[in-house]
């Protein structure tokens, strides 16, 4: 394939060493998107991208595939993104679906993966550089509801995503699946003391806002009317800690959302998202 | 158990016939929740409720349960709520986890179920008697999507939801546990002819809203001040028809919220549910 940046390869042997970072998904201790621990297991923390559009938005990111698997068809759809130079000599395991299959675990309809190395991770205060609105989680520790976050901070216009205590890993497979890859791509920190960390955004006039569905808070419309917003979101159920309620300047609640369950974390953390564009655009 | 209104029966034999209706629930052929399809296969179209909080709307809904299957532990928690006299003589088997799971066919974690027959289906003209705003639901046909619409229209105090052409069951199970039992509890019917059927909402003076990411659309807060609102959305990717999008009033986008993925539909769907909202109660 002229043009090509990658080398593609063709893997017939499932058991071929060289598709390694690949095998596996599934495994609960062996599936390599499982983080290195601090003193603990000794997870790879790849980073894995599945499908066409996941895996371009990979390529696009500040984290570079180091090798991906796929059907030749998937190949062929990504023909323009593999051309991209930083991805010379990039390896392009191609094999079968069924090949595939033996390697991943299962039979995997989107048909491609991606794979890269973690990069240097960012810090709160590299982020809040140049954010002016951040969702702020605490507790969030399913995959799903972070990679739902992540996929309706891009929708909306939210700059980052800064994790307090509790939360899930955002570079999980299944998180960035969700997020239709924008995990990849909209910013996230996570804060080394928590909620102490906050005092920075605060220091640099950010208004916090915890999202609650205390009837005795304002309205979300009444809360986001600042230069710079964070907003606050806990696990469904437990909410958020008292104390992380407390290193906030203002309780906002969504109206008509009576008790924990009503609206999924991700789809409250949306409309906060929302209620800041709104806000932000009503004189476009 | 004195004050209970079901009665208790211990169910010690998977293979049990009194059991039939909890029977498979996973299986693509055989499992009850699989509707009465016209001239098409036998489904048995019951309904399941899926733990404490699902199986308490149930009982609470219009549909009346006919049995439960759950551990001791689940039969415990709902002490309250079974001794509601409309369950009267219903049947609560009593199995311990590994029967239930044999019943089923996986381990279920919620540890309850109770099931329902299917009650008379409401029209549109009976919903559109007292609705103020609904959801119109075309070409979704992900239980997942739906089921988080029922919870967000439960949690936004939309009135109804109404199917268009293309749409899944409401009343799969995956469906019903998504939507947190609020499948059960908002009350939706299908158009007969679509997008034919649309007419009757303009006869009863409602503006209908195609939400859109169309950039020449009006934005969201434009689009909700009436008194009637209905809101249309399409599947994620193909989104509305044209002929559905010809059929309304206006054409609304959620600011910044750019191209086919950049939301989920039940997001999307979040976000205008609570622009409606918003607009309705920004003086209480």
């Amino acid at each position: 394939m002229p043009g090509l940046a990658v080398e593609v390869i063709d893997i017939d042997d499932p058991q071929d060493p060289r598709v390694e970072d690949f095998r596996d998904l599934n495994s609960v201790d062996r599936r390599p998107d499982l983080p290195v621990l601090p003193g603990g297991r000794p997870g790879r923390g790849l980073v894995i991208a599945e499908g066409v559009l996941v895996a371009q938005r990979m390529i696009a990111s500040r984290f570079s595939a180091h090798a991906f698997l796929g059907v030749d068809k998937r190949l062929e759809e990504l023909d323009d993104d593999l051309r991209d130079p930083s991805l010379s000599g990039v390896p392009f395991f191609r094999a079968s679906a069924e090949v595939m299959a033996e390697i991943v675990g299962f039979h995997l309809n989107r048909g491609v993966l991606a794979v890269a190395r973690r990069p240097e991770v960012l810090s709160v205060s590299d982020i809040l550089e140049t954010a002016r609105t951040v969702a702020i989680l605490e507790g969030v520790n399913d995959h799903e509801n972070i990679g739902s976050i992540f996929r309706n901070a891009a929708g909306l216009g939210v700059d980052a995503v800064l994790f307090g205590q509790g939360c899930a890993d955002p570079l999980y497979r299944r998180c960035v699946r969700v997020s239709m890859g924008h995990a990849l791509l909209v910013p996230f920190a996570k804060f080394d003391e928590w909620p102490r960390g906050l005092d920075e955004l605060r220091s640099r006039d950010f208004r916090l806002v915890s999202m609650t569905p205390d009837p005795d808070a304002v309205t979300l419309a009444e809360a986001v009317d600042a230069e710079k917003v964070g907003f606050l979101v806990g696990a469904e159920g437990p909410g958020l800690t008292a104390s992380a309620m407390a290193a906030t300047d203002v309780k906002a609640r969504i109206p008509m959302s009576r008790g924990t369950d009503s609206l999924n974390v991700a789809t409250a953390a949306a409309v906060a998202f929302y209620e800041r564009v709104r806000s932000g655009t009503m004189g476009e």
